[in-house]
């Protein structure tokens, strides 16, 4: 009933719970869970019910099926406690699909497959931001998985599906092998266009008013805080502040490919250009020229309004100096930094629309 | 009948018209139309039997359903004026779908879904070429859809549907978010290698003989004219010329991300090298060296075939100037343009087996 | 029975054989081929029989289909030979499914396209290497196709496959109109992540330990030999050397556009950064700095350790230089190759659980 308990924990921290739909291995193990509508900090008459259901303090997080006989008994519970859609979401679901509730704190360290279901559910539903959320430890748990037009697959259970597939006259399609499947399975956030969902992990927040573009791409832990215009690489744990605008194939240093240790942002008001890059937390109203990549290290002259040399620094040192405008002197090949004293005009009825 | 009625327009204008299958939502309105067969300058018969089914001047735009005791009067009528596709669409549909009758001009600003509908198709069966048709208003007529494994869907119909999948045991796939469909789901021109369907948009134009790499992107109202092959980005608005190549990554400055009012195009036997990009319209035979960014305003030393500096002017005075190669002389640093006197030498047997 | 006959063949080179369902087209043609179990040098009783079966002596190449009468008595030969998994594949698919067999040499050009499938999966089920095949001509022998949730589409047969989807309600999804499927529709290769397989073509040879990222794209006879970290294109025939890392929207320059006639290689521990680019072989160790191209002819500063100007040279000439660090230097623009003393440090979390 509670196969996994997370122990003693800060109670004061915020609280999340949910009901999910669980995909099950041949072997009948949790692969992934489809939690419909999550909650964070929810009432306390709720957290209650589930807690006494998953044999859990209110301190700890843990998680358990619904399993037959229960289901009526927690149905009618959380109905009583005012909890209808996840009542009506046990009392709608086949007995042979698999159901779990599951209860988690925000600043807990991930023990098991639901729980780290249940935090990147968190940050694509907007109930909490990037940055927010104990995620350690979640790659080693997560499973490597194939997601497919017959839904997520065991990777030893694959080839005979395909076989089977096949001898009927279908293809399964394999959109993806990976331990984090795609957003759009899960959640479509309200007030957004995604162009192409497939590059859009679970666990990115997708800001009201942002379109995300084909070459856009948004990995989890990461995201915008509210309108933008993403037609590049947001790298997992990069937030992009509002009304910023990252050009077609533009680029944000992460960890993954001999990025350093510092976190990378965008600030609001914001444009990195087409086919440019920043491995540097860029400030508010900064611009990047299409085509530029700065790095932390990259030395830039810094040059005043009437184009006289400053200083020369690295650009990690103008990480709280705002409204600057990077470009690479196109005669002399140096990168310089001067300050913007015009506004970006972005165009007005694109992004009336998003 | 006729809930769209587009008012009197210029009649010399070129008329577009056909029957279309329509999704719609739960409230019934239409949200989307496939156009099998979309006609540019349809005969006057058949123009005149919908405009009388469509109580509409020859000179009006304007579309409506097609209900059941009318189908089979229209397509007599139809069949009768030599329009065997349409009226075999009409008869072969059933009563349940949703059938469309829509006539249009060229030049008139469209005021309804259908009326987008039928001019981004035109684009895309190559019955018109980009930059030719008025879109105005079009970003805000469109509604901002779910196109998913069963179809258009309604944002606020989305997650009842993926729960209801969820619960069957199935997954309902969404592809995009996004007022736009991919072009495939509607008309593949003949021709053409698509590698990432996802990547180009219903209304783009894609030339006889073109190949869209993965890394390709076409947007509406742009396209290529011929062949070419296409690993870049082709921004809205953009066209490309015969025998063209965008590399690897490749960027065309659009109004979406940052760029000016300048329309960019690329002329005939154009290379844009991997990871490069222009902000300037591109003339016949340049090439722009792999990972150089050349915006309007990039300074650029031109030099003479001896390599002299002939002059130092910013790129968009160049518009006019054919068979330059622009480089980053990487030893100074500076931008250079230097006139061609070779010939690019693409790959042979790839290009005749587009 | 045996349509394909390649012709006597030096029988010392490595035989490939395999038992297939393929997809025929509406004339009966076979237009794609799905091997679930491929071998390399299979047992010489294995060859014998199939020879046999297709009519071919030993040192030739063919294929054929494996028809109603002719399957049981194949599939019991081959399971009194031991390949009880080909055995089991013809015993187990319905007779209006059709089956082929198809032996190969390795070295043989060619000449059908169950013989191009099979050198294709041999690639990504890895088997063989990339560059160590003939695939000459197998661009004119490919076929043209719509690859869809339906399967393998004719193209002159799509229309009208589209339309009926959407006249019982349902969306016929065109994911790719190409010559090469996708790699994951055939084989899965062990211990991967693949975050989009629409950017991965059959043909591909993904490493074990290798995670492809969703920017990440590797074409056909090209891959990486080990672990990896690819957020880059890997070209056609371009090969990646264990531990290496290719940053995002990074560019190895092939053959489709505008590349020269050299082989590009990525050797072992190098990390080309996000954005940027190489036209020469890379050799071991070697970093390109996030955003720098370097083509096979860019001039390149050669420094010693303390900074001082070595030689002067065409990075063509360094591809025998291991441990080089590629940059362009910020304030002159000048691109500079300095001497690596420290390891790069990758995310080690992340690489531990690919």
């Amino acid at each position: 009933m509670h196969p996994t308990n997370n122990g003693s924990h800060n109670s004061g921290t915020p609280h999340s719970a949910a009901i999910g739909l669980a995909s099950v291995s041949a072997s009948d193990e949790v692969i992934e869970v489809f939690y419909p509508s999550p909650q964070l900090n929810p009432a306390a008459k709720s957290v209650s019910i589930l807690c006494q259901y998953l044999g859990l303090s209110k301190s700890e997080n843990g998680w358990a099926r619904i399993t037959g006989p229960d289901r009526r008994l927690l149905a009618n519970a959380l109905a009583g406690a005012g909890e209808t859609t996840w009542a009506e979401l046990i009392s709608s679901t086949d007995i042979d699909h698999t159901l779990l509730a599951c209860v988690n704190h925000m600043d807990a360290t991930p023990v098991s497959i639901p729980e780290v279901f249940l935090k990147l559910h968190l940050l694509s539903h907007r109930l909490v931001k990037p940055q927010t959320l104990v995620l350690d430890g979640m790659f080693a748990l997560l499973k490597n998985l194939a997601w497919t037009s017959e839904g997520a697959i065991e990777l030893d259970e694959l080839p005979a599906r395909q076989l089977a597939a096949r001898q009927r006259g279908e293809v399964l399609d394999v959109h993806s092998v990976d331990k984090f499947p795609k957003m759009t399975t899960y959640v479509v956030p309200s007030g957004v266009r995604l162009a192409d969902t497939a590059r859009i992990r679970l666990g990115a927040y997708i800001g009201e008013g942002t379109t995300v573009m084909h070459e856009g791409f948004v990995n989890f832990n990461a995201g915008t805080l509210g309108t933008a215009m993403v037609e590049g690489r947001i790298s997992a744990g990069v937030v992009v502040g509002e009304d910023s605008d990252l050009g077609g194939g533009s680029s944000t240093m992460g960890t993954l490919s001999g990025g350093g240790s510092i976190i990378i942002s965008v600030g609001r008001n914001c444009l990195i250009g087409a086919n440019a890059g920043i491995g540097f937390p860029l400030p508010d109203g900064c611009i990047i020229e299409a085509g530029l990549y700065v790095t932390g290290g990259t030395k830039v002259n810094v040059l005043a309004q009437d184009g006289s040399l400053n200083k020369t620094c690295k650009a990690h040192e103008l990480a709280s100096t705002t409204s600057l405008l990077y470009r690479r002197n196109s005669l002399s090949g140096a990168v310089e930094a001067i300050p913007i004293t015009h506004s970006i005009d972005l165009n007005t009825e694109l992004h009336s629309h998003n």
